[in-house]
């Protein structure tokens, strides 16, 4: 279409590109975008460039954060004997949104995916391995409970079990094919109540 | 939450001042943007400001466009005696897709509406008469079929009537409290094609 001008048809690509956002709603952007204040817009365009250029993984569980360690690992009040493994930062703040949680996390950023190529190399296994050597008591795997996640559950309770630290997984409260941020708050935590060992 | 790093806090939450972008769209589409290549993220920031600050109103018509004139208005093989009166960019756009207008348009940026205190001096109505004192055979009024566009519609053919300007309506193809935009094609070609003389 080229019944725009050229930096609306730009704006307009740029945005559809984004998940979720369709042609029809990145054009319904794109004009709110031209009709904000300038400041906002600036704003928007600034804070885009700055998450991006500023944000960085968490030295000891790689969520992503501002600072070398995020303020979960800083947090001495936190247990830092219980690591819960997650796949990603958004589910880590699915968990801390509840609030019942006490120990520390470790984000995998992904799964193991035969499918998709991805090996345990391609996610911050190693990483959490590494974290084992330290005084840890137990070690909470709350994958998704997809295909990738529970391969990766497996491939993780294989590699802790021999160290004698106690592994556990949780429930099945989280329903099958789920994604962890999209669950309820009460599932979540029958899940975690429920987590049996390895 | 300050589960994530300001940067993300700040970026989620610029992003949900969006239109149709919910607290979690705005996550989603906040942790895609760090996830992409930091050139794609330099562009679609660029491309904000870009639209932002270089898009204006076409001199004759007040469409979005880069250059003085819109593409439109600038070309000899249209038929610059017939004006499609529309509320906005996007009308147009809605009517151009269609290719079946050969006439020029009139983008009012709005509708009158006593409710939200929008009165014709509020959109671009002075431009339109003022268009009228050229060689004009029609007024095509297509504003959209709700409460304030049916009001704008009145108020422009009482306008225009006394000038001897044949003003026309388009058809009631049209569905009552429905959007030009998000109608299917046939239905804007019916309520062109039945279009009636007010």
């Amino acid at each position: 279409m080229d019944l725009y001008s050229s930096h609306i048809n730009k704006l307009i690509e740029e945005l559809s590109r984004l998940p979720g956002v369709g042609p029809k709603s990145a054009q319904r952007l794109a004009f709110h975008i031209i009709n904000m204040p300038s400041e906002e817009v600036a704003q928007l365009s600034a804070s885009i460039i700055e998450a991006k250029s500023n944000v960085r993984y968490c030295k000891i569980c790689f969520t992503l954060t501002d600072d070398e360690l995020c303020p979960i690992c800083k947090n001495v009040k936190r247990d830092h004997k219980t690591i819960m493994v997650v796949e990603s930062t958004r589910d880590l703040a699915a968990y801390e949104k509840i609030g019942r949680f006490e120990g520390v996390y470790h984000v995998l950023h992904g799964a193991i995916s035969p499918m998709l190529g991805i090996g345990p190399n391609e996610i911050k296994l190693k990483e959490l391995i590494q974290r084992l050597q330290e005084d840890v008591d137990e070690v909470i795997i709350a994958t998704n409970s997809s295909l990738e996640g529970e391969t990766t559950a497996m491939y993780i309770s294989k590699l802790v079990k021999p160290t004698g630290i106690k592994v556990t997984r949780i429930a099945s409260g989280v329903p099958v094919g789920g994604d962890l941020e999209y669950i309820d708050e009460v599932t979540l935590l029958r899940a975690l109540d429920g987590r049996i060992e390895l």
